[in-house]
């Protein structure tokens, strides 16, 4: 199985810890690992979406933290640390629940064996969930299917196969003919770059389309499916992920295409009630006016126009037709009858 | 009044013509002027996209035969010209419409003269149409209005003020306060480019996003209009324009935003009886790996991903909340009753 990490831990636990990132804004065009040695510098990784992908970066700051202890930080000084990575994004909620967890053993049950033990917990259970909603996830894929999906959610955004693109990979290693229409995903363009880059190492029947493209497919019933990730999942099941994920929900109901989002459960936040009270994080305005990365950097918009960058939208619940976590696939009417409370 | 020509004319009728276009390639980083001299350097601006807009290409078109006429080419050749003229570009039926009348002219009534007055007349006449449409549908825009657009249709796309464009533009001046969201549209970016630098140069307030931002915009209730050109309605008042536009005509349908779309009578397209049946273009994949253009050139996608690249989409008529024509604004009620045919 090809393996697409793009966090690497090399720890001998009792002394050091090295932690790499493949610097996901040079991508697919330049394969290069960041070792990142402070928590400025991985406060300005995340940031910087040099590691993304909600379940990943909860992850990173949290082994980040593993990291300081094991280099004999203070307590205080770690909890400090804490509070500054819990801000690095506002909209995911994974970051919020990790650093929470960090915390919380940071608090009650300090050591520095305690404090690593936890973060690589957080990394090896995220590894697992992913398998798990993965697993959930194929049973609904059928031989045949043409599946949208929207921005970047496979082992760069996870430490483990992912989560909607994990559902997507299990479904084609079970022998399902599938053909994947990725959404460039603008502006940051984590599907033109990322999901391309990762369908391609994987073999599995891809095509890149313009985000403004997908409805005209399904109107051409060239697309019968559609999964997406999550950033931060409600109890009363909206939820916030990249921006333009709520547009491909409206054209799927729109089509009465059956529309997914995958997630673990470390994306539920409990003391969210609807998706309206989801942080939505607004981007510089250079995003929109062109392109920046490895690859290039051009702008082509008119110099001061006036731009608006959300990160993020939110989908509300009406528009899912399941939503597919590590503990089952879960209906309409699960999410009515306060299932995510439960779990 | 501002002037936003992108074709220009110069002619003793008797004597010379000389056609000038804007550069559209190079907007709006530079404002560059080409001479065209031959056919073969129109069809080659035609293709690469130096001219466009529906009704911009079959006015072009026709002053080419023009000017080679007055250059004494012989009918036999004018006609051969005029036939590759035709083929240029397959969806936008304005090239068709027009090449047809100078056709006809040429093999009817040959004369120089005819032949260079009937292109002149295609030109002026359009630049009346715009009016005509901008009048119209400027009585649909009410203060406050924010106005959704796709694409670019303005005094680029037209000989006049434009049509979709021009009903915002005329909007303006009569003192309406309004606000334009301009989709950048993808692959080729006319709305970031060209909608962008028009609207900046007419002082009228406006915002640039990507595509996927609109559905989201509007669930915020921060849209409340759209309004799109178009390359060719059917009689059944189907119609095709930009890639984009159905997406756009689909979250308008389920916000309940009511969705215009503007074009002069050379747009509609009497034999053609819907949608379906009009010929989609379909473009290189580079366009959706990467951006090109004089701002410079990066792609981005991994060499030799999959692409799917039409030019345009169909929007059904059902999706249509009017047609806003030179003759008038038309309704569902209107189009069923085959006004169309009539006009």
């Amino acid at each position: 199985m090809i393996q697409l990490k793009s966090l690497a831990l090399e720890a001998d636990v009792s002394h050091v810890m090295q932690i790499r990132l493949l610097d996901q804004t040079l991508l697919p065009h330049q394969e290069k690992w960041l070792v990142i040695e402070t928590a400025e510098q991985m406060i300005e990784a995340i940031q910087s979406l040099r590691v993304r992908g909600a379940p990943l970066i909860g992850i990173a700051a949290s082994l980040m933290l593993g990291k300081l202890a094991l280099e004999k930080t203070t307590t205080s000084e770690l909890l400090k640390i804490a509070d500054q990575l819990y801000e690095a994004r506002p909209t995911a909620v994974n970051l919020m629940i990790c650093i929470d967890r960090m915390k919380k053993v940071m608090r009650e049950n300090f050591s520095i064996d305690n404090t690593v033990q936890s973060a690589i917990s957080i990394f090896n259970e995220d590894v697992e969930l992913c398998e798990r909603i993965a697993l959930h996830g194929a049973e609904l894929i059928q031989d045949g299917d043409q599946i949208l999906t929207h921005c970047n959610t496979g082992g760069l955004a996870t430490a483990g196969v992912g989560t909607a693109l994990g559902v997507i990979r299990f479904a084609h290693q079970q022998g399902k003919k599938i053909h994947v229409y990725i959404d460039e995903t603008r502006p940051l363009l984590q599907g033109g770059r990322l999901t391309a880059w990762e369908l391609s190492k994987l073999n599995i029947p891809c095509t890149l389309i313009t985000d403004n493209m997908a409805a005209h497919l399904m109107s051409l019933k060239k697309i019968n499916k559609a999964i997406v990730g999550s950033d931060r999942i409600a109890l009363n099941g909206d939820f916030a992920n990249k921006i333009g994920t709520y547009s491909v929900a409206v054209s799927c109901a729109y089509h009465h295409i059956p529309f997914y989002v995958a997630a673990p459960m470390t994306t539920v936040d409990v003391h969210c009630l609807s998706g309206d009270l989801i942080p939505i994080e607004q981007r510089p305005s250079f995003e929109v006016q062109g392109v920046r990365g490895s690859f290039g950097e051009v702008n082509w918009a008119p110099a001061h126009v006036n731009v608006y960058n959300p990160a993020f939208d939110v989908t509300p619940a009406s528009l899912v037709s399941g939503w597919i976590l590590d503990r089952g696939v879960f209906t309409k009417k699960d999410i009515e009858n306060k299932i995510l409370k439960e779990l």
